[in-house]
């Protein structure tokens, strides 16, 4: 009998594969327009090609990369080709990817600084280049979390947890009936992990109150102050305001700097969810929309959206950290070393909610440095100006309507045939009622109709109740090209779609 | 002027730089054992040789690669190195880095089913082959996460609101006078991360109520059953039992099938923390440990711990999806899908605390099919011979003591003279007290001083009060060679300090 190899792979192994999968990879960047953009699987596709029973003996890595291709991929919404436009951007780019084999095989956990000190080194020095290109102060100091939903959990922790007097940390809410509810507010379209960190924080949906917009879904700071005095006036507890600057379905962006007043005035902790658009500061024009959020508490700006860093990587600034410390800081004696006591190292784990780290600093440091800060403004200054190009068609075009502002990358619209807003103007509410009904369900069609085409991918919202059809540029490999072949393909199937639908539809 | 590339990195460029890293990748873990184990750098080191202001200018890779050849690497403690014997094993593995590699190139995010069906899919499938593998009934369903306090915290979350007639995901915790506080039931042995749970959860780490142990430090049930009925009787509501299956200082395991017991009797949620030894579940002579874990309500295993997978990865079984999608699941308009509300199809979203998810799947079912079943269970036994050939060498040395039994790959142990032990026996409370004292500073210069040699990373703890030496075998890279020449490292070094120390210290 031979003693088995019980290692790794074979350096061997690993070397031809590595090289393969990098011929790949290339392959597949250079060409992924040759993909649908949004998978053609229906449910249970990709599952139906799974063995159910857990493999039991080692398998060749070229039986595993055979699946890998004719399994895995065709399961593959394309968020690499150059006409996904749905949701907000979150763009890869090839450094990133070499970024994330290095990490891989690295593979650190950055929980302590001395687990790997240049993981938590670089993450300071990598975060205070971000702050320095986003044009806010030196009072910022950053920390990476996985995803925006996280980091705005711990900044919403940290706010909690520092209400003066209450020891929410050591005492908890429950059971202490001289505690008030806890209020925090955002606007009516502040994004849904707001809504999930009040319920995992014990602060209950009901207290994420939800302020109104105005006519360009901006917070109205006049209803939030109204609603702080009269949640002072009931006896409840403000401890928390969260603005956005570029909000999911728009991307509209909060009054900052009236926000912040209001905040400093109540004492409350402010929070900017940034986590698309904070990369726009990059740019000097873009600035201004900004202006304010250097009085935040904490702001979120995620690298993995629109900074062309792979998924996942989140940004958390903040000028309080030792707030952030407070509420998330546990250190057992099993993670005590001696250099974990002086105030020049930082443990990141207390930082955040998990305690394994990957060293995802590493990526965005590569990023950052491959691209500098004028390849990213530059990159994003195009995004924008083929958002815009997108917008100027939407409005030249009598049979689209643009729903929202366009301050960056993203075009809220419908279709909305010049006769029929023609017959909206003037029309009674129950037959103003039934035409936005048949919008509605047109443009759901439609929507699903030029997602099935593959060619391109789009998502959707609801504005003013109204089903709107939103156009995200931020891919890094999108150019001009790409979105006049998707404008070119809305506009024809909508046409060919309004045929379909009028013909035996007598009420139009 | 020409027009300047607002595209990737060329493909060029990408094919020549992934090949070189692959080159260096299989080099780097090929020789990994000429680089010390923990960093030598000293807080700032890294720092002070980045440049602090951002980079404005791209820069070539080129330069980019040599900084992290100079500055990153040595400040790298380096966890592939077959000598890192510290805190609990989290090894990758050269398969695994090829699927992080894949994961990072196709950067999908598989919050929806749609937006990556093969991610949500492969995860579901692969989570099942795991379970097979770990010998628990069809009832779990799982789901990943970044890391076991991320899943310990959405497990607890799930328990939490679904605590009947209190709707705390909606009203929340906060000013509700007739709700009682909850109360939450662990070892003293237990992870930090409960603890960190508790707070962020509002539950307050005070109502983290933590359990007595044995001698063998597993949580005591009779201590359970007392504290329920105390904390009953005081009018506080017990809601969730966190049993531990490889408690982080010494690997024990909790009495799972009393456990079970009592928290059924209760009506209590079930966690079982087996982050690290779950792997060990694979083992046909090891299941024993594990009785009772097959009636839990959730339980945590993290691939990325000793399963060969690179880190993140985190596995949360569960029998009650539902409850953690009504705790977790929160779905605004712009994330609705038609299929979404098909029973059939599950958006992962629904099951964490983070919207934006990596493919971790892909890397997962790479890992398992790569190695099989078979393949895994050998390297985990192979591990566990290698801590026990490192215990017997402990307790065949007069000098050494062991801390507490090697159920897993971990042993606790110090350095304890014979002469010593000697005196220990039978000494007044003061005296003892003073031996003690002095054999807990010998243990922690012990370590120090191993850890600074570079050869080996060893962590510590504290057992009853006692600094102790932990030594945890895990990395796919550790032979019998490298246990021999650590144990050899360890009595040599124990033995020049106790010459060193001895001297000149009249006492001894």
């Amino acid at each position: 009998m031979t003693e088995r190899w019980l290692g790794d792979m074979d350096p061997q192994t690993f070397r031809r594969w590595g090289h393969r999968l990098v011929d790949w990879m290339a392959g597949y960047l250079a060409a992924v327009e040759k993909y649908p953009v949004l998978s053609p699987v229906t449910p249970g596709g990709v599952r139906r090609q799974c063995d159910p029973a857990a493999p039991e003996r080692p398998e060749d890595f070229d039986a595993i990369f055979a699946d890998f291709e004719s399994v895995v991929l065709p399961g593959i919404t394309h968020w690499n080709h150059p006409s996904f436009f749905a949701y907000l951007p979150s763009t890869g780019s090839a450094p990133g990817i070499l970024g994330e084999f290095l990490i891989a095989g690295l593979n650190v956990n950055g929980m302590l600084w001395r687990t790997a000190p240049a993981a938590t080194e670089l993450e300071e020095v990598v975060l205070d280049w971000l702050r320095q290109m986003l044009g806010l102060p030196e009072a910022f100091w950053g920390v990476l979390q996985d995803t925006a939903s996280v980091a705005s959990l711990c900044a919403i922790a940290a706010a909690r947890d520092g209400v003066a007097g209450l020891q929410v940390g050591e005492s908890g809410l429950a059971g202490r009936p001289l505690i008030p509810r806890l209020r925090l507010y955002t606007s009516q379209e502040a994004h849904s992990s707001i809504d999930k960190a009040g319920r995992i924080l014990g602060l209950g949906q009901s207290n994420v109150r939800r302020i109104a917009t105005d006519a360009d879904y901006r917070m109205d700071p006049a209803a939030l102050e109204r609603a702080i005095q009269e949640d002072l006036r009931a006896g409840m507890r403000p401890f928390c305001v969260v603005a956005t600057a570029g909000t999911t379905s728009t991307t509209s962006v909060d009054p900052l700097d009236e926000i912040a007043t209001i905040s400093a005035r109540h004492g409350l902790w402010l929070h900017v969810d940034a986590a698309y658009a904070g990369a726009a500061a990059l740019l000097p024009e873009k600035r201004h929309l900004f202006g304010g959020w250097e009085r935040a508490d904490s702001i979120v700006v995620n690298p993995h959206k629109w900074l062309f860093t792979p998924i996942d990587c989140s940004a958390l600034l903040t000028r309080r950290p030792e707030a952030l410390r407070a509420a998330l800081g546990v250190l057992p004696e099993y993670l005590r070393t001696e250099e974990g006591d002086r105030a020049s190292v930082h443990n990141l784990m207390d930082y955040g909610v998990a305690l394994g780290r990957r060293f995802r600093a590493l990526k965005l440091w590569i990023v950052l440095r491959y691209f500098g800060r004028e390849g990213i403004a530059e990159r994003i200054q195009e995004h924008i100006r083929l958002a815009q190009l997108f917008a100027s068609g939407v409005d030249a075009d009598p049979d689209f309507e643009r729903m929202a502002p366009v301050p960056f990358s993203t075009v809220c619209f419908r279709y909305r045939p010049g006769d029929m807003a023609e017959r909206l103007r003037g029309a009674k509410p129950e037959e103003a009622s039934r035409i936005e009904g048949f919008l509605d369900d047109f443009n759901e069609s439609l929507l699903n109709r030029l997602n099935a085409c593959g060619k391109l991918f789009l998502s959707h919202t609801r504005l003013n109740g109204r089903y709107t059809l939103r156009f995200a540029v931020g891919n890094i490999r999108t150019t001009e090209s790409h979105v006049r072949a998707a404008w070119h393909e809305i506009r024809t199937m909508a046409a060919e779609l309004d045929e379909e639908l009028r013909v035996g539809d007598l009420m139009f």
